[in-house]
């Protein structure tokens, strides 16, 4: 029996876990983070009984101990490192929020050598440097819930570290794909949100399409894997069955396919290296399946891409800010406040702000304070309420 | 320094794996065997200086004594297992003869405690469980140079045994895969021989196109891998990027991808867990390749493989008469003596014949002795000189 914090249990990622914790004996959710979704919450309490719960306000905490009166709640940004730190012993943190507000915890989580299963891409693309000397200290596994770096796992244990030529990390394009940059100009959250082949929470979907998510899968396989830039690459997989891939230096290349299904990376996060049969991933039909095909990246069409590994690679701060500018911009966007095209404008312009300042020690504090600083200036110029 | 000793020297798999051990400090070439071809053997003693060369027939090596006397010459089925078994300590035998002839030289080795290199698929589909047991009891390792094999032994490597749900055998179709059964009863030798993607020697050509060599690979594989019929899919890939696939209970599809070049599962032979870097070998680009298609595998368009998994699954001597008659079959058809359909024929009868006579102990004998009978009986029935 392994015991579960689970932090951002009502999103997309989040629910998924629990589907695979309530078909197997194995895992017991002993705490849970959810943020304003009370709904999902009391669902989640009544079915699991877990004993730990944190939610985002203190109204809806004292709204559930009231409900729920011999469980523990807690609530705010405490309230997820508590639960990533919940009980004592062995334990394992899911970590599926969304945002720059999954690292405190991840790290808590971290030093109390606790195993971390990470869906939380933003963690790593701005605390990756401290984040992985962190695990390194305390001899603890951080582990990718996301199907192109759990395709990158898989494959890289077909190989040696020091045989690898390339990671190939795959990328449908995401919903506006087939659309020219003047397309861009005009296009609606709606379309934005209707990405062909993933059904993912939102932020994601937004991700894809301005190509962000890929950037900040390079930044964090970067880090996962502790492979330099230059030998990460990307690749348009319109059909989204290539997950990832590993080319070797004879020529090998491993790859990794399924349907896109984020049940298998999570299941895998929790029962690697062993692949448990699961009645609700359906099995890849070869017979039934388009042809596969392969484009290049277009990094004029796709700027974002570009600038992730110029941020990837000058390091320091500026991964905080590019992860900071677009988390705001993709909030003002969701929240039409803002078109399609300024979440790019958004990035360019902080990250040019910060590049010539550059030289802060990446401490988490710092971390969390450019974080703030970046979305504090970006929702003062652009929030116009 | 690694002592190879080479069967099959002069051939296609053969002459690859010379220009590997050219371009390697690695290898020293101590014994070789060719058949007729006494110009090769000629050049690659020039260069190489084997300390022990065997040909085909006595004559050859009276020839070739003379010309170079300090090497010591042998001949016959006996020169190839003293080829297998030449000289002392370390050395490693790269079997890349073909046929049936393969498998005492093999069984040679083995009891020398020399890991076997294995191109000689014959061996393994007649020998199979004679081989393995003897590798197993001597503690030796049987590696396979096949591309399918090779692709599937990096796929394993990913993830444990005991959570394979299938092996996925891809087949490109061979030289006649878009004829119809009717277009098959007047194909020429010279179509047949026009493999779409894999240039080979002749005989597996041949056998790509009746689609006995993928009947051969299930089989090979079933022993290669200890692994069950029913867990042996095949599927047509008429590409041949993807060499063969790892289907895990969790529907996560592990596959090895490259251009279709035995140089790769060669050398990847020799440098297994390692994938070193190869001038010779084409980096795959995917963006100036072709979509990459699947399409199911049909048995009643290719009965010989479907044939292939009744025999594997009977077990006995059953795969070395269906060995057998092909090899004595396909030799007809390469001397123009029956139709491309009359090897499908041939095989058919024979395995029927044996049939019922499936009860014989296997030893090396048997093996060869059935193998001597079934092929006598096509020659004395087919050759009409």
């Amino acid at each position: 029996m392994k015991n579960i914090c689970l932090l951002g249990a009502s999103g997309s990622i989040g629910q998924q876990t629990i589907n695979i914790i309530r078909n197997s004996k194995e895992y017991s959710l002993k705490a849970i983070s959810v943020g304003h979704n009370i709904e999902a919450a009391i669902a989640i309490i009544t079915e699991f009984r877990p004993e730990f719960v944190s939610v985002a306000c203190q109204k809806d905490k004292e709204y559930l101990q009231t409900k729920f009166p011999k469980i523990t709640f807690a609530c705010g940004e405490q309230g997820l490192i508590d639960v990533a730190t919940y009980g004592e012993g062995e334990g394992l943190l899911i970590n599926a929020v969304v945002g720059m507000i999954g690292l405190a915890p991840t790290i808590a989580a971290i030093m109390k050598k606790r195993d971390v299963l990470l869906a939380n891409k933003e963690t790593l693309v701005a605390g990756g440097e401290l984040v992985m000397a962190l695990a390194k200290q305390y001899e603890v596994n951080i582990f990718p819930i996301d199907s192109e770096h759990s395709a990158i796992y898989q494959c890289l244990l077909s190989g040696k570290r020091e045989d690898v030529a390339n990671l190939i990390i795959t990328a449908s394009g995401g919903a506006l794909r087939d659309k020219t940059r003047e397309e861009l100009a005009t296009v609606s959250l709606e379309e934005t949100l209707k990405h062909p082949n993933w059904s993912m929470g939102k932020k994601i979907t937004i991700d894809s399409a301005t190509m962000v998510n890929k950037g900040l899968e390079v930044i964090e396989a970067h880090h996962l894997f502790s492979m330099p830039y230059e030998k990460i690459k990307t690749i348009l997989h319109p059909e989204s069955i290539i997950h990832s891939m590993v080319e070797y230096n004879d020529g090998s290349i491993i790859a990794q396919m399924s349907y896109p299904n984020m049940m298998l990376p999570i299941q895998y996060a929790l029962t690697h290296p062993h692949h448990i049969k699961n009645e609700a991933i359906k099995m890849l039909d070869f017979i039934n399946m388009k042809n596969l095909s392969f484009q290049a990246m277009d990094f004029s069409r796709f700027p974002m891409l570009e600038l992730a590994y110029q941020v990837g690679k000058s390091g320091g701060i500026l991964p905080t800010v590019y992860n900071a500018a677009n988390e705001a911009a993709v909030d003002l966007f969701m929240r039409k406040k803002i078109s399609f095209l300024d979440i790019e404008k958004i990035i360019f312009e902080m990250v040019k702000q910060y590049q010539t300042n550059n030289k802060i020690a990446i401490t988490l504090n710092a971390i969390l304070q450019i974080d703030r600083d970046v979305k504090k200036f970006i929702y003062e110029t652009y929030e116009v309420c």
